[in-house]
């Protein structure tokens, strides 16, 4: 692939005053309107070591309003990152609606690092499967992604590698690993090859500048992305944005056929026997779980009043608090709303053998979020494949994922709601929201039937608990907790 | 100070399950009600080595709705931390409005290691001063600071070490240098006798815990807090919180007494010369900075239209994006606004030998925010102390910082505004607020002369910058960036 590039192109530093200055200037008002159109903006600039990247990209910054962009520059992963799936460092940097994000060097420059040298741990096939999920769940969402390679010989490479040795000022740009990269130009450069035709998609296409040149650099990669903006924006005007009503009719015929949530019970005796022997081991599991670097991840869904509280603090009492963390799930705030609404559960994912515990979740989107109106059909859609890719992602780095539908009927929770106005220290717990849900039974009852049938996946399957008894919903609960990360640790 | 403490202070077991549920209740409601208040609560749990912390916070968080609090245990610092000041982490820690954050170890752990092993580099005294004035910034705020420190003798801490040695699944609590901080128990006693006794401050007092009974350190601990926010709770309900009107006459007979703005200028030969001299130079300097982990904290203030734009722009096309950071200060976010005004600057210092440049600043508080009612008059003289203090912490951390004061006179930015209204394609940057705050001219002269006067301090300086010729304005700041740089590197 990389032959048929000439490297030999060049502007002239005439020709350069004459074009630049018009690409800088209209690159600036793109800017502003991707801003006024709250269109998020990723810029990826990758490529051979000393290529002249950030070169490039400063010329970029210079005709930019620095209150609209963040710059990230590659650095290796911190501790935090390293205790994340590959690509939470980068999720966590994407840009809110309107602002743009610009990557030196990116998940690409990692990805190959790591296929390079396979002691890293990586996993390149799947990487690659994920950066483009990735790319992909960030444009279906309207995000702008423009990806440049950088291209030089090896020969212009060492040529670079002695001027830059001879500039005493300059030795802030090596880090003395130059000729070993240089050694390696040929064992990358197939491996470049494969990765970019792989990544190469019509939502996040690559364009690959040949880089010799400076000015030819600059104004062709500026180039790129002004016309990738104008493309973009001159689309997303012409597009009317749908209204769309809250679903007041339940979207399918679906019947949610589950066990019936009054047939199991314990004694008194039984619980209190199970809880203890189920906590006692979830408190040396835990343990194990650190030891062994393998994190929990615990969802709870289930209908208002249907005990996931009660469930997730018989839990977490058995839990040493440095190592667990509860995520409580309502709606998103300003930030977040303004993200990939996976972005926060992407950041709320714990470190390596710790347990986040999410309190409601991601299944918002096509619960909750779809009959209040605030995502459409397509998104809900397009939710179901990204959720299913998420937990994948999730488990594929070596999550344990267990998921709750906690199941009550509607005479249950009709029980619990009166319960909880009459009492004093639990009013607060019961809203006029939660009796406006409860008026759209049906609506959620045909809801959840569709998300447990498309989301009971290998990767992930659903646990749903028959929850009218809470002393047996709570021990069935922790006793599914032990069997699935006994089984992880086997 | 610590012979003082009675450590065979216990609860019964009896007793414990009589006062415990009581507390915790009473826990969890003031949690909610200090949400209501819009409280920002701040809980330190420090002690010995093995005091039993965590066990203690672990009944803590069990009485607490998990959507109010972080919990936040100490680890040693990341690399993006080593490169701040020493408080920098914990400032980005600190609670929103009416949010709980709890410490399982806090800067008190951090700095009496630091005082015991000076290798570290860190300077206890001031380390302590700057404790201080952070939980003083806090509390004067409206913070609620509680502060629990966990006593256990000498050979209670032996004993706790041979138990624990003997149970494999506790393996997790203990990190193989329990030995060598017994061993330094009798160097660390009086260390923390002197860092309590001089960090007991009425605004956040500090409560010794004897922490030989389990029972004892939980009833204890949570009775601390219990009273605690009560108190504060009380106080917050029982304070009247006036509404202040925008001044829109000036406040003080101050008049500005700054250079004419319009006796310097430059030719344009003279001009060229000159930018292109310093220009060249910063770029060296930069590389300096970063070779010797210097930061730069640049700060541009100035009448609107005064060229800080302009200026910014001349500086940071010299420098590497990679290690520039622009910040622009526009009014704070919905997440910034609630918490302290200076939160959002400590979040954007720089990395050692990093550059960050305020386009605008934390002297909004003492300027705008004054003038359009956001900030009382007791916010503002607060705000002036606060201030000081916060730029000494970035000095004595080793940062330059550079302040400019871009000068305009009225006639000028007149000429300015009608300029900018006139081309198409710098509209934008003139707004209506501008003009308003034009209108305001004379009150911000007289906050100006004021702001000038009580900042002008030995750490941090104001350059006033003669801005009515461009030339000269950006040529003079490029100079003395230049001057006050090789003077720190001297």
């Amino acid at each position: 692939m990389f032959e048929q590039y000439d490297l030999t192109r060049k502007v002239s530093d005439e020709d350069y005053k004459q074009i630049q200055p018009d690409l800088a200037e209209r690159f600036g008002r793109l800017q502003r309107e991707a801003r006024d159109l709250d269109l998020p903006v990723i810029i990826v600039a990758d490529g051979w070591n000393l290529s002249g990247i950030s070169t490039m990209l400063h010329q970029f910054v210079l005709a930019l309003d620095p209150r609209l962009y963040a710059y990230h520059a590659a650095s290796s992963p911190s501790r935090e990152e390293e205790e994340r799936p590959f690509l939470w460092r980068f999720w966590l940097r994407t840009p809110t609606a309107g602002r743009m994000a610009i990557f030196d060097r990116s998940w690409y420059s990692r990805m190959v690092a790591e296929r390079v040298r396979p002691e890293d741990g990586g996993a390149p096939e799947r990487s690659l499967r994920e950066i483009v999920r990735f790319e992909r769940h960030l444009t279906d969402a309207g995000a702008v992604v423009v990806k440049l390679f950088l291209h030089i010989s090896r020969d212009e490479q060492a040529r670079r590698i002695e001027r830059i040795k001879k500039q005493p000022s300059a030795a802030f740009l090596i880090d003395g690993h130059e000729d070993v990269r240089l050694e390696h130009y040929d064992q990358y450069l197939p491996i470049f090859e494969e990765v970019i035709a792989k990544s190469d998609t019509p939502n996040a296409p690559w364009t690959v500048i040949e880089a010799h040149d400076r000015n030819f650099t600059v104004v062709r990669g500026m180039s790129a992305v002004v016309h990738a903006l104008e493309h973009a924006i001159e689309e997303r005007r012409s597009t009317v944005v749908p209204r769309y009503p809250a679903p007041l009719q339940p979207p399918s015929k679906k019947r949610l056929n589950l066990p019936d949530p009054a047939t199991h019970s314990l004694s008194k005796d039984e619980y209190q026997e199970a809880l203890k022997r189920y906590g006692e081991r979830i408190t040396e599991l835990q343990y194990a779980l650190y030891r062994e670097r393998v994190p929990l991840i615990m969802v709870y869904e289930g209908w208002d009043a249907a005990g996931k509280g009660g469930a997730i603090m018989r839990l977490t009492r058995r839990l040493n608090p440095r190592i667990c963390q509860v995520e409580p799930v309502g709606p998103p705030n300003e930030d977040e709303s303004r993200h990939h609404y996976l972005w926060r559960f992407w950041r709320d994912l714990p470190r390596k053998g710790h347990v986040a515990v999410f309190d409601r979740s991601w299944y918002g989107r096509v619960l909750v979020e779809r009959v209040e109106g605030f995502s459409s059909p397509a998104e809900v859609e397009r939710a179901y494949g990204e959720i299913n890719e998420f937990e994948e992602a999730v488990v594929d780095w070596g999550g344990v994922l267990v998921k709750f539908w906690l199941h009550i009927d509607r005479d249950e929770q009709l029980r619990r709601f009166i319960d909880r106005e009459e009492d004093r220290e639990r009013q607060w717990k019961i809203t006029p929201e939660d009796w406006r849900n409860r008026s759209r039974w049906d609506i959620y009852a045909a809801l959840v039937a569709e998300m447990l049938e498309r989301t009971d996946t290998k990767a992930a399957p659903w646990m749903v608990i028959s929850s009218n008894d809470k002393r047996y919903a709570r021990v069935e609960g922790l006793q599914t907790i032990v069997e699935r990360v006994e089984w992880a640790l086997r």
